[in-house]
């Protein structure tokens, strides 16, 4: 089940010529026959977006948030390429205006790749004849979507939710880490629910800023992030757990994201509790998961709760170690801001260390100064990690 | 030539018994004949300040800022371990003045290691009866001092400078990275001009900040940094020199951190010019210095700048990409937020590889919206790192 589990959805998957070989670089989720979608959109809040974004961004405000569909294409980001990049981006929405009907501003682009070299414009659009021949309805059909929107991820993600008579699904390529040089998330998702464009927007962007933005790889924005949902009206009105759906969706996709880091071998959960505030528990919890001594020692499976207690210091927000309780995968091993494993018997140091080989680590903060929480997940950092990423070519 | 350059000091390093097996664990920088110095201190910012920050701070402020000697020990950081630790720093002063005459507020001590391991008092309290015996005034007492703060640092780090009729030199260990647990940067400067202790803070403060706080190797922010200057006041005033003979001495000891990264092979020097103000500047050096997409790029020596130019814009202060020139090794690669290279000849793309190969890689990024100016220090990230940081023991 992909993005055409919903009704009213065709997608797919193919090779237009960015990457060498005729390797897969482009798919296309859009409606099943044609016709304008309500879309909605979260791109990344870089003051350097790249062309796909600029042009996304002033489509939806053009279309006043319709879309006929949106084309993802990988092996060049098409960013910090100028006007030139721009008029590429507008170029493929043009062409896709041309082979499945209505105006270019109906038409979302989303690319990732290298950064700074020229798009490959006039290959792409040639390549681009091929794509309504690939499109499909069917399960397959979506999964060739998900497939081919890939950079370096291990398999694709995938994450459906059954509404009362409607369903959201969605598809996603990794983060960061996940490439050499396509350091970028792209997310796409389609629902087949009735919803307002206001409300799908709304939605998207609350379900973002609970899913997608609390999970950290490396650290690096990308000049490409987008997240686009496309709602078909074709099955039940939204009902009240919409919203919950949506986010189920976009939860799962970001976790699959962080479990196929590449070079990561494991997903670290750091939920900090007790906080002043959801800003406050969120904003430590971004900094331990971001440390690169925590996931050091994320990858040596090594419960050294004194480097996430320095990182909750280096917060600076005045928080009182000595009523700071730390636990990995529930255990608790720093009470008060201090070593609290003195006591413990021989069994349970076995226990906690073979706890520590597992895929996940649960790293659990306790402030000790309020109710609020919040959960980031991170990724550790491997030699793969470096080897990916330490050269473009 | 070493912190006993200028005249009036002594030092010495020695094993306490901190570590195991006899290893070198402690040094004592002091006056040569125990009589108070003219002190001030640079401390973490950290809300979980390490035992011996709140002890020193609190040294500093109860002597008006006099001291008769600061000990460095290492192989346990004292960090995360309550009242017991705070008793065990304080003791250690004690201890000094026992030894060596004054108080104990008159000692100061700076301490690195693995955090949340209670401080083994009795061995140490011990092994410094030994302190007085070690003490020297000559280059090699100074040297040993250099030698005995060190954790893995692979060298002494070392720095002098010459005033009209006074010195100031410098010693320090190393930063982050360094070492599996022992994240932390120490360094003690001495001099012999006669200052008055406001201007030291001063004066101290001041070339902390643009030295030691601009460079970063992994972003961690230690619960142990320290950096105490001592005057003994025995040789001429300071002259208005002396605040750039002081930074000269911090800058170089600054660089000789970074330049010993553990599992570091490059420094990369992040030069931001033609920004608004030094803030700007300084705060987006820091984001590039930090990136670790950048930071695999110096390991790579790759010239990918299009990463230099997401940071810019990931720094979200409003700058324009199309404003934005970056240089590698002084050859422009992006113009106006474009590569520049598409006109080289393949003599100057190999001529930019070759200078690629270089230890230290400097990266120009110009702003084009101002005249204020920031460089920091960083240095790249090895698999090395990664090896030292998995694992605690």
């Amino acid at each position: 089940m992909s993005v055409t589990a919903p009704r009213g959805f065709r997608a797919g998957g193919l090779a237009i010529g960015i990457k060498p070989g005729g390797t897969p670089d482009c798919a296309f989720v859009g409606s099943e026959d044609g016709a304008p979608l309500v879309a909605a959109g979260v791109f990344t809040t870089t003051d350097t977006p790249a062309a796909p974004v600029v042009v996304s961004r002033r489509h939806l405000a053009a279309s006043a948030q319709q879309a006929r569909g949106v084309l993802l294409t990988s092996g060049n980001a098409n960013a910090a390429t100028g006007a030139a990049g721009e008029r590429a981006a507008w170029a493929l929405c043009a062409r896709l205006a041309d082979l499945l009907g209505g105006t270019p501003e109906e038409y979302l682009v989303c690319q990732t790749g290298l950064i700074g070299i020229p798009f490959p414009l006039e290959n792409a659009l040639a390549g681009l004849g091929a794509l309504p021949g690939a499109l499909g309805v069917d399960e397959a059909a979506g999964l060739a979507a998900a497939r081919a929107m890939l950079t370096t991820d291990t398999r694709p993600k995938i994450a459906i939710a059954e509404g009362v008579g409607y369903r959201v699904a969605g598809i996603a390529k990794g983060a960061a880490m996940i490439a050499p040089q396509m350091a970028t998330m792209l997310a796409v998702i389609t629902t087949d629910a009735i919803v307002e464009a206001d409300r799908l927007q709304r939605a998207l962007g609350a379900a973002v800023e609970r899913t997608f933005n609390r999970i950290t790889i490396d650290g690096c924005t990308s000049t490409n992030d987008t997240v686009i949902a496309l709602a078909s009206g074709r099955a039940a009105l939204a009902d009240d757990a919409f919203e919950h759906h949506l986010e189920q969706v976009a939860a799962s996709l970001a976790r699959q994201i962080v479990e196929d880091a590449e070079g990561g071998s494991r997903v670290g959960a750091i939920e900090v509790l007790e906080a002043r505030s959801e800003e406050e528990a969120l904003a430590i919890a971004r900094q331990i998961a971001s440390s690169l001594l925590v996931k050091a020692s994320l990858l040596g499976g090594d419960p050294y709760w004194g480097r996430v207690l320095a990182e909750v210091g280096a917060s600076r927000r005045g928080i009182d170690p000595g009523r700071v309780r730390i636990a990995y995968q529930g255990m608790v091993v720093c009470e008060r801001g201090e070593d609290a494993r003195g006591s413990w018997s021989p069994e349970r140091h076995e226990f906690l260390q073979a706890a520590m080989r597992e895929r996940e680590i649960h790293v659990e903060v306790r402030l000790g100064r309020g109710t609020a929480s919040a959960t980031v997940l991170t990724s550790d950092i491997g030699h793969g990690y470096l080897e990916e990423n330490r050269r473009t070519s």
